[in-house]
């Protein structure tokens, strides 16, 4: 039998996904498991979405340009003004998801052996994605004391080398809900800058920012227009995960050039989540507004029941839905597979997302899980009703 | 401004491509062009796809399991068996296109360095894929005088170094309309067998096989069985390209855990154009015969058309919908450029692939061009009257 490569071997399970298996043989026994370890949310997709679907009057269902529908990419074009994002049509080029702009980001920008710099905790599949490149990701490391503020920008600068290319950031922040400043994002500004790095800014929960304090775009850093690469999809905001509509977008020439050529490769992004998406833009500022609203309450009452549980603690997440939770136990991956595979309290359990994935310092984050507020608040009380429960249980627990 | 990476300046464009912003400026003179560079099917999509769209009675369009929804996975399987490929459910994994099930058998077989050996002319992007994966293409020239035949086995042992980790095949062939006999299968077999080789099988091409010899699948070879990777999609065989729905087939079981790592990363496949896949391999055998009368004809017409103009010959293609064709030119490349800027007849142009792009031995394939027979056979009269006279005012024209 030939041998499979290496590259693959190395590459580690999504900590999102690896417990599927263990949840869906509890589903099978019975077992009502609420699902925080994903951020699939439950809210239903604009009805202009399906709409858009059923009004489709074509005969062929054929290839899309390479770069994406025209009208797509202008209809994304105006609402990135809204942003005040200053970008032009011909800086979008339409992915297949959000994925897919961060793999052509760094097989365009990175060649094998280089390095992009990212805070950690952080969306696992950038590691994937980077080992697809060959390409290495060193972190520095944000701590749950501190809320998971950037840290400091001469932690970022001590890392760098001759093979650093780029800087990675999430805002809001997945898995963390943090959000950065102004202040943060001037630091990183000047990083970038004076090292002529690319910046790779994944923004694709900027709809959902909680506390007042501003969204800021990496394009709205002046002075290293050339130097982003933004990253976007309107799996979040429509919550249509499904239709795999994502956009990478920057105004560097050569970039531009280079990345679509990866696109031409792989032909066309999805015709029918072009369609939808554009459709989607126009979502009514209602449904918008309550869900919205909906994650607002959501977060206040998960971060609320989550610290009045002994031992357990999270910080106040300012955008996105997720958090980050420090539980009293020692291993939180096998904490999360004895409650999916050995726990039930009254035929329920609970599945999160163990946070040593979002980590590549050894032993960092080995107490934490990731929880995505993608379930209704009953629901939510339910689960954490079930988490008390479970950790007053549990053999390996700490603290409490 | 940051410098790009390496292996994206190194990427040749899609010679299907590049030459698209020449023919939007043709088109936007007023001149009729004659698309014969894509595969990119006229006939229509079939009714039981746009029906599924229709009838999509959900609330979230959500992720679907990484390796594709198991309803698909399991009509696929259904169909498989119609041709006696013998996979079960666990062994098909759905990508994004058959362009991803290439990609995520490239990476998850082939590290950086290592070889697979092609017959070309091959299709352009299996380059393109190799380049993401940091893998090397080799190649073995096959000839049009021998009707692009596959070459004596004994030329692809003499480039098996210990870095050759597969032989990748296209058959029925795109670009040159080869359909490998039963011999010829069993001579790859044997070479796979006795280097222990993958045997990568792109054979999206499997319904349309027009002279009445059999389509061999790599599925049907005996005693290779671990190291076959079937790539597939419905996108020609439904006139569905837009869809983005593909599959990577495999019984290895390393390969699968590795291949699945990839499709995590990526989270799913589009939940859409899944659901219309499924619909669609109930296509009436009406639809499926009428499509392949169809393509019967356009093939006989264009190939008898082709070879009736002064220097020009192309042997006669016996599967999928493309045939390559030489030319009185010196260079096909400038050849094809020329007819979309500088000729017109009667309003009118020709848009063919220079067949440069499917070869990279140098200077291989320089006369010759790819044309689809992807229009109705009226239009592809049209095209070749054009052609006679593109041919006769070439400045280029080498003999008569």
């Amino acid at each position: 039998m030939p041998k499979v490569s290496n590259r693959g071997e190395v590459m580690p399970a999504s900590p999102i996904r690896r417990l599927v298996p263990l949840a869906d043989k509890a589903i099978a026994k019975g077992i009502k498991v609420y699902k925080l370890n994903i951020g699939q949310p439950d809210v239903a997709t604009p009805c202009e979405a399906f709409e858009a679907l059923r009004n489709i009057d074509r005969k062929v269902l054929e290839y899309s340009p390479s770069q994406g529908l025209y009208s797509l990419r202008m209809k994304l074009c105006e609402y990135y003004h809204r942003f005040n994002i200053d970008v032009e049509i011909y800086d979008i080029i339409v992915t297949t998801g959000g994925s897919e702009a961060v793999l052509f980001a760094f097989m365009a920008c990175l060649d094998p052996g280089d390095e992009i710099i990212v805070p950690e905790p952080a969306y696992a599949n950038y590691m994937a994605f980077a080992i697809s490149a060959g390409a290495k990701i060193v972190t520095v490391p944000s701590t749950i004391e501190n809320g998971f503020e950037l840290p400091p920008i001469g932690e970022f600068e001590k890392l760098i080398t001759p093979k650093t290319k780029g800087i990675l950031i999430c805002n809001p922040n997945n898995p963390t809900g943090y959000l950065y400043t102004m202040k943060e994002m001037l630091q990183i500004r000047d990083l970038v800058m004076k090292h002529d790095l690319f910046l790779f800014s994944d923004e694709v929960y900027r709809e959902f920012c909680y506390t007042g304090a501003p969204y800021i775009s990496a394009f709205h850093l002046p002075g290293i227009e050339n130097n982003v690469v933004l990253i976007d999809s309107v799996s979040k905001r429509y919550n249509e995960c499904g239709i795999r509509i994502g956009a990478l977008i920057t105004k560097h020439a050569g970039l531009k050039k280079n990345v679509m050529k990866f696109c031409q490769a792989r032909l066309s992004p999805p015709l029918l989540g072009q369609i939808v998406a554009e459709a989607s833009i126009d979502t009514s500022q209602e449904y918008m507004l309550a869900t919205y609203n909906e994650y607002v309450e959501r977060r206040k009452f998960l971060v609320d029941q989550i610290n009045r549980i002994p031992g357990c603690y999270t910080p106040i997440p300012m955008g996105a839905f997720y958090t980050v939770v420090s539980l009293p136990v020692d291993d939180a991956d096998e904490f999360c597979k004895w409650c999916l595979s050995e726990f039930e309290y009254e035929g329920q359990t609970v599945f999160m997302a163990p946070a040593s994935g979002f980590y590549t310092t050894p032993g960092k984050g080995r107490n934490e899980v990731r929880m995505a507020y993608v379930l209704e608040k009953d629901e939510l009380g339910k689960a954490m009703e079930v988490l008390r429960h479970a950790l007053a249980a549990y053999p390996g627990r700490t603290v409490g």
